[in-house]
């Protein structure tokens, strides 16, 4: 393959982050948000959009998207992952090719990161969080990207532990079936919850317990030697409840 | 965004395709096998790499990965599916991110369309190919991307309906379980298999049998109107086996 044999002029390599966390207002139940930064210049001036930019020649695109998330909203997400690369012909002026990565960030990690940045100096602008079931208008295709986050942060949920991506390293039964039920928008029963987690063996008993106004509960953490794929615990309950 | 923004240039963009199928010699027990196109100039000339070719600036990106392939291979695949945008900085000569499909296509589809090609007098050359588990020296970094094809292909089968791309619209069970079998490159109990299928209600049984030198066995097709993903026979098996 030589430059002469095809076309590829003309044709920009963008990238963007859906940075997903798991928000608690309160005693109402928790939330999917996300950050987006306000576009201050056309095409699209005023709407939302994911925190992006161009890629860099010299950068890897994983990279990319984590400088353009740090440069953007200030975030530094402990995994990314990459989403699914968007090139429809008419998704933006001229031809873009946009790689999407997606992050989960931990509530007090998003608190705690955007108040060093802020100790630092530095200024964060443009940006909101916003719930992921109440979006505003979002510039591009950026609402249909997001959408397919959501979509893939569900279908997920059924085969790997990605809920433990919202919770703390040790976390109770309750905390991770309420980080499920966030994702997947339903309840799911404690008791049936409990098994399917038990037959995964992907959480660690502490001797910790979490105690308070209900009975003390245990903490688990997760077994880091297990592999995340193919073992959900809520796989099979998938299959069951369908 | 505007173009000063960012650099995108010297960036190019590519597609490929990872085209598997599953292939049957005499007796012996079935393969993943896939085609590669022999390169004829440098860089890499000789070495084998996946079908594929640049993006043109007017064509969306599984368009791109469609024709691309049938220009090298003459294959049309009934199932395409993005694998993954490719972006390390020194994968290629220049920087190259290469956008790579993953289709399967049924050994009998493979012939009747090569088939085809040849009584319209296409000629396909340097095509060869491949046992997945056999494959030559590749180009770039190809032999990369065709492992990570092959554990997407084992992983989707543990959460997803995706053996039945290797099979006609009707198959006994036991087709059904020597396709999972060579996927994921171990023998799967029978009964178990059999347990998992009916579980999932995703086929549907026919009034025909295949009959030969064992006893009949009833052909089933599949559920089409049952979402793909999230349900597969495996799903609780791989859990329940680790």
């Amino acid at each position: 393959m030589t430059r002469s044999e095809g076309s590829e002029d003309g044709i920009r390599l963008a990238v963007s982050t859906v940075i997903l966390t798991m928000r608690r207002d309160g005693s109402a139940a928790p939330r999917i948000a996300l950050p987006l930064v306000r576009r201050t210049r056309a095409p699209h001036a005023g709407d939302w959009a994911l925190p992006g930019g161009w890629l860099d020649v010299r950068e890897g695109l994983a990279a990319a998207a984590a400088r353009t998330l740090a440069e953007t909203t200030g975030l530094a997400p402990s995994y990314l992952e990459q989403l699914y690369a968007f090139g429809a012909v008419d998704r933006a002026p001229g031809r873009v090719i946009s790689v999407v990565y997606w992050a989960l960030l931990r509530e007090d990690l998003v608190d705690q990161q955007l108040a060093e940045r802020r100790s630092a100096g530095v200024e964060i602008e443009n940006v909101e969080w916003f719930d992921a079931s109440d979006l505003p208008t979002l510039a591009f295709d950026h609402a249909r990207i997001v959408e397919y986050a959501a979509w893939r942060l569900r279908n997920k949920a059924g085969y790997s532990r990605v809920a433990q991506g919202f919770l703390p390293p040790e976390f109770t039964l309750a905390d991770l079936r309420e980080a499920y039920e966030t994702i997947l928008g339903r309840k799911l029963d404690p008791a049936n919850f409990r098994r399917q987690v038990d037959a995964t063996r992907t959480l660690i008993p502490t001797n910790a317990f979490r105690t308070g106004s209900h009975r003390p509960a245990r903490l688990y953490r997760d077994a880091t030697d297990v592999e995340l794929a193919d073992r959900g615990p809520l796989a099979s309950d998938e299959t069951r409840t369908s």
